[in-house]
């Protein structure tokens, strides 16, 4: 891989909106544990937020019901980093890239040079951390362009496969929500369709997401960068190329959602108020809708964090969720369990 | 509407890509006539080409052949115009821009000065056609661009309720191919998932694409402008900017593939030049694939034209399809019907 040049503002734009915004892997329920969840909510405590989806998804479903929603139109959205999956002590998506430079350096001498290559081999965190969103970047850089289709997604399956939490010890995979598998299968068997609406790389996300949230690809919306058809050793491939397709964070949730999906959806699930436009977008249709923010309340069994926090900050949507009318999930109270091995 | 201008080639070239490649209306197969149809190809005659379709469908379905496939990868891509529905004397697209043009013209006093579109008023074809690529992206943009997704979508539903073929005098939503509306059912009862994979506008496929073909809007893959989430009247809505998002032509519809389907297909229809890096794509892949052309023969129930024709050339493909072991359908003889409605 050839060192890589900085010269567009807006790849380093995107660039770090992929890395900063949400993604990363897990891998657990297998289809038995799917079968007995079907149609049942049981890691959620009852109570208000119980109650709200359990109430919305029965009046947009029953025929006879003056808010019935056609099967066609049930579209459910989620972010996933903090939604589906945990996000700290940072996007798990770094933390692939992390992976990805050690196992590739010792085939790149030319990286010798590079400093906060050699924090990355040297586990110097803090080195790392403070480089700020351009060193971020350029790592998530690293670990992204100039490879085939084929090429990046052997590399973020081993990385699956082999990588830890740094706290947890947990694979990466195995720090999904139960509570939001679940959901995703309740809304699934009564005739939803669910889509990732991610901050993170869309490439990245579409390696594992079929496998552990039942989501297949053309189902994922993520940043992304450019690609082309092009030929590399005598055959047409995919080749991913840095530049900006589309940062899908913030006002690019809704953009992404008209690009990719095409119709408004009547749910949405976030976390941070990188999702905020993505719930404002979803409950501002004709018919009924449910915007809904999962709330990092559990220090305990998870993290506990929002409007103070950099990664996964949300202070706008704590304060206009009671006026729009959205429900706020209280991770501590409202979940009986985090994740599906504890 | 404020008059356009072209001060960007990019614009052109991704505007007259959504006009010159694929798409618009048609609507036609009912819930019961889909039902009599599933599991059937009554409108294929007997031969190579249905035989050809079935065996490798049989094979990539059946659990115990070595080329089965699992659902999940059941991918198969189409493209619209001249796969789906008809494309002559000019792509369909065209004639929603004429009809918009001449229904909001005496909303737009700007307009009168505009030639073009004076003879667009006058039915004046010759001028219009003669005004070549650059004239013809100029009347689409004028349909398509500063509206929001709920105006465009209602003046599209307005041309596919009122228009009429300028030649067979049809409704354009009744020029869809039988055969291909049978063979989208037969495919999905047996797994597969069905994708439009277009030149023609994103969006102008998506407002009908579902009632006409079954096919969701987030299984449109087309070229499109971008989009922007901002404040119109106090209320944030998705407008369209008129800026290149994605030409999905040629070399662009593996790329379009890969945004929107994120997976190889297996199996690829279409008719075109335009089209044969779509097949080339899908039949590159490790497994079984199938690439399918549409060869339009039947001068008297149809049209007939390929290599010599502006709008669906067909040479390469033609050329190579035997070398690459693409199937080519022939319309006279392998199709015992054209229209639903014949």
């Amino acid at each position: 891989m050839k060192k890589i040049k900085f010269s567009l503002l807006p790849l380093a734009v995107i660039l770090f909106s992929i890395f900063s915004c949400q993604n990363s892997g897990i891998e657990s329920n297998d289809s038995s544990s799917e079968e007995i969840l079907k149609n049942e909510l049981i890691s959620w405590n009852d109570g208000v937020a119980k109650n709200t989806i359990q109430e919305f998804v029965q009046k947009t479903t029953n025929p006879q019901s003056p808010d019935f929603i056609p099967e066609g139109d049930r579209i459910a959205v989620f972010d996933n980093d903090g939604t589906l999956w945990a996000e700290k002590p940072y996007y798990f998506q770094l933390d692939y890239a992390l992976f990805f430079i050690k196992k590739e350096a010792s085939k790149h001498p030319e990286w010798n040079e590079n400093e906060l290559i050699q924090a990355v081999l040297a586990d110097d965190m803090k080195t790392i951390m403070a480089s700020g969103e351009h060193g971020l970047i350029e790592l998530v850089m690293y670990s992204h362009s100039g490879m085939s289709e084929d090429e990046f997604s052997s590399h973020v399956r081993e990385w699956l496969n082999e990588a830890k939490h740094p706290q947890t010890g947990m694979k990466f995979t195995d720090m999904v929500y139960q509570p939001m598998l679940e959901l995703l299968d309740y809304l699934r068997s009564h005739g939803y369709k669910t889509f990732i609406v991610s901050g993170g790389g869309i490439d990245f996300l579409r390696v594992w997401a079929e496998e552990v949230y039942g989501i297949p690809p053309y189902q994922v919306v993520g940043s992304s960068i450019k690609a082309a058809y092009q030929e590399v050793n005598g055959k047409n491939v995919i080749v991913k190329i840095p530049e900006l397709n589309l940062i899908n964070d913030k006002a690019g949730k809704p953009v992404g959602i008209h690009q990719y999906i095409g119709k408004r959806p009547i749910m949405a699930f976030g976390n941070s108020d990188g999702d905020f436009q993505m719930l404002e977008y979803t409950t501002s249709g004709k018919g009924p809708s449910l915007g809904v923010y999962i709330h990092h309340t559990d220090a305990e069994r998870e993290f506990a964090y929002d409007s103070l926090s950099s990664i996964g900050n949300l202070k706008r949507g704590l304060i206009e969720a009671p006026i729009r009318n959205w429900l706020v999930v209280d991770m501590a109270r409202d979940w009986s369990l985090i994740y599906p091995t504890n």
